[in-house]
């Protein structure tokens, strides 16, 4: 008999019948006797089309406001489990992001959990249950709702999960866990059976779509027991380890290839190579809030150099307008922007153990000509930047160099 | 400059171009210095939508979960409407039920309001914001989410109102305010420019579906200043005045004409007229949750009478088949029913004060061949059920001979 949080995303619960189906899956692990706590997603398509009503009010809409919007598509798919599962003769009971006292901090339409006081759902969980939760919502300490971002249920479940001390943390999705690549990329990619949560979260931030990065920080910091499954069978799905201590001995150095198209690049050339110069570019960017992602110094003979950095997409045109002016000021030659790049990376914890790796992978692009923009690497992994046109051949090229193809 | 309650029904809120409309109204009265509180209803129909989609979740479905589901309705145009006004300029903000703090019994689906905490919303008035305030919505003791029942919002408005001591409580909806009989029926049917909270009430509770009841009561009982007013256009609407006081003198002895198909009738044919027979007769089915309206008694000859009543038409089966085994018990001749009845009601508070109004809408109904076949009265207000083919023929009768034909 176990605690057991259950995550269903928005493809799960996208009509009536598969809300039936989700209640049929809930209903067959509570009559083997275990306690079950169910996080939802909007039905799918829902939290898009409140947003294009919000934008038809306003060209900006108030970020509380769109908060407040928002969270009726997760108060939708809730009650509707619950009324799904009280039809079947279940004891079930929907509970909101405020009811469920999911505490966040008030950054609205991106906030983060500060605290869940799981009193209440460990006493409806003692009476034995089935509780509903709204995911993606929560309120701020004056009981403002909030909501956690795109993909944000995921990390409702690990940290309510985290909260109750659940045995395990189950997200159901569309797809039957995590693959070595994007399927839809490289038909050669395998399930991974097990993946530690740092490579999870290297992988998540660059681009594999399967997991809201903050519910992984979630499983790592909180120690949760995490499965990536579907809801459409019955298949195992990807377990996510903490720390390499449970690994087999001979699995690959490399667990994944991934790759994002969300990224631009900026490039200053010709700047006065003096102190203080990089301050000056990057400053007036950070102000605007701008994330940086990469940054690259090649230095020219004769005390000038080309600096070159990558922003999100979204931000392409904002970044470029703060460094021309930066570029008059500093007098750099000259300002221009690339949004046709890729970020292509090759993550595996075996690397903390394994040389060779980026010589490798530098090797297999360059028998595919394709040529190397920018490189930045972390402990366990490698990234580069490539044209947007070579992506999926660089992603299909490394799955084979890297030996992760299935037979 | 005053404190303004304002309640926008569905249709003035059913689309993006007419929540616009309501913030421009809006944004008048606040241009004009006033504190406004605005009272939304759900888009016209989403209500009903949200409840097709739990009946097909379930035949009965949770009647609490139901209320999670409808609440999404109101939430949705709170939102909407701030995020609107918040874009015109003005300092607008959302709140639920919750966050109002209407706290409600925990009667789901006809919760009623057992107090509000009108602190958080004098705060934010204080403040000068426009304060948006999801109507039909409230929370019990414990935090479930309950709601008011159809209709609603306007007890939400009215209650709100009288919580803030708000100067008047306007009830913007799709008709130019209370008539003196259904235009749809009666077309020389005039707007009333002021009626009693007690000629509402009557009016109300007997199908003229303007306001609802529980509004009245809340205005009679906390003095609230009503008006129930068009959003399509800039008509004064009707003043509901507490008591008879602020009346002109030459007002017409009744104030207008009700009908309502809403109601069957049962009867028990040759009951042994003995004591105790009346509980025999209604104890099963106050027991079943029935609501009894009218009752009649006729004597015959021979010890037994003949005994009527009418009950909703939704309970009409119900009804009968309790009444067939109690006539079995008492040994009744016989039951028969029948849903093809109207009732047809003269309400006016001027009737405390003349006499012959029974007489006069007897003779009048008697002149078109109008056959009554039950008869019932309050201190202002004389009903009489009719057959229901006869329904509008009686109200546009009896529109004509109370004097309320426009010219």
């Amino acid at each position: 008999m176990a605690l057991i949080v259950q995550k269903y995303g928005g493809t799960s619960v996208a009509n009536p019948e598969r809300i039936r189906n989700v209640a049929k899956r809930v209903a067959k692990e509570f009559d083997k006797g275990n306690d079950m706590v169910v996080i939802l997603s909007a039905m799918a398509g829902v939290t898009d089309s409140l947003l294009r009503l919000a934008a038809e009010m306003a060209e900006t809409p108030d970020r509380r406001e769109v908060d407040v919007l928002l969270a009726t598509g997760e108060q939708t798919t809730a009650s509707l489990l619950a009324i799904t599962l009280k039809n079947m003769g279940y004891p079930a009971i929907s509970l909101l992001g405020f009811q469920a006292e999911v505490v966040t901090d008030c950054n609205y339409s991106n906030a983060r959990i500060v605290d869940i006081g799981a009193n209440r759902i460990k006493t409806l969980i003692e009476k034995r249950n089935i509780v509903v939760i709204a995911g993606f919502q929560g309120c701020d300490a004056d009981g403002n709702i909030t909501t956690l971002g795109r993909g944000g249920s995921d990390t409702s479940a690990v940290a309510i999960a985290a909260a109750i001390k659940a045995d395990k943390c189950e997200i159901f999705t569309d797809v039957d866990g995590v693959y070595t690549a994007d399927p839809n990329v490289c038909s050669k990619a395998r399930k991974i059976d097990k993946i530690s949560c740092e490579e999870m979260l290297e992988m998540a931030s660059l681009g594999a779509k399967v997991l809201h990065l903050r519910s992984v920080e979630f499983a790592l910091k909180h120690n949760v027991l995490v499965y990536v499954r579907s809801s459409f069978n019955e298949e195992e799905g990807t377990m996510l380890v903490n720390g390499s201590h449970d690994y087999d001995m001979e699995r690959p150095v490399v667990s994944g290839i991934t790759y994002s198209k969300s990224d631009a690049r900026i490039t200053l050339k010709k700047v006065p190579d003096q102190p203080g110069i990089a301050a000056k570019i990057f400053t007036p960017i950070s102000e605007a809030n701008i994330n940086v992602d990469m940054i690259i110094q090649n230095t020219r003979a004769g005390g000038q150099t080309d600096l070159t950095f990558t922003v999100p997409k979204t931000e392409f045109k904002r970044a470029l307008e703060i460094e021309r002016k930066v570029a008059e000021e500093i007098k750099a030659e000259a300002v221009w922007g690339d949004e046709h790049i890729a970020k292509v990376s090759v993550t595996g914890i075996g690397m903390k153990s394994h040389s060779g790796v980026a010589t490798k992978m530098f090797s297999a692009l360059a028998a595919e000509n394709i040529n190397i923009i920018m490189i930045s690497t972390s402990e366990i992994r490698i990234s580069c930047v490539v044209e947007q046109k070579n992506a999926e051949l660089a992603v299909r090229v490394l799955h084979t160099a890297f030996g992760l193809d299935k037979e």
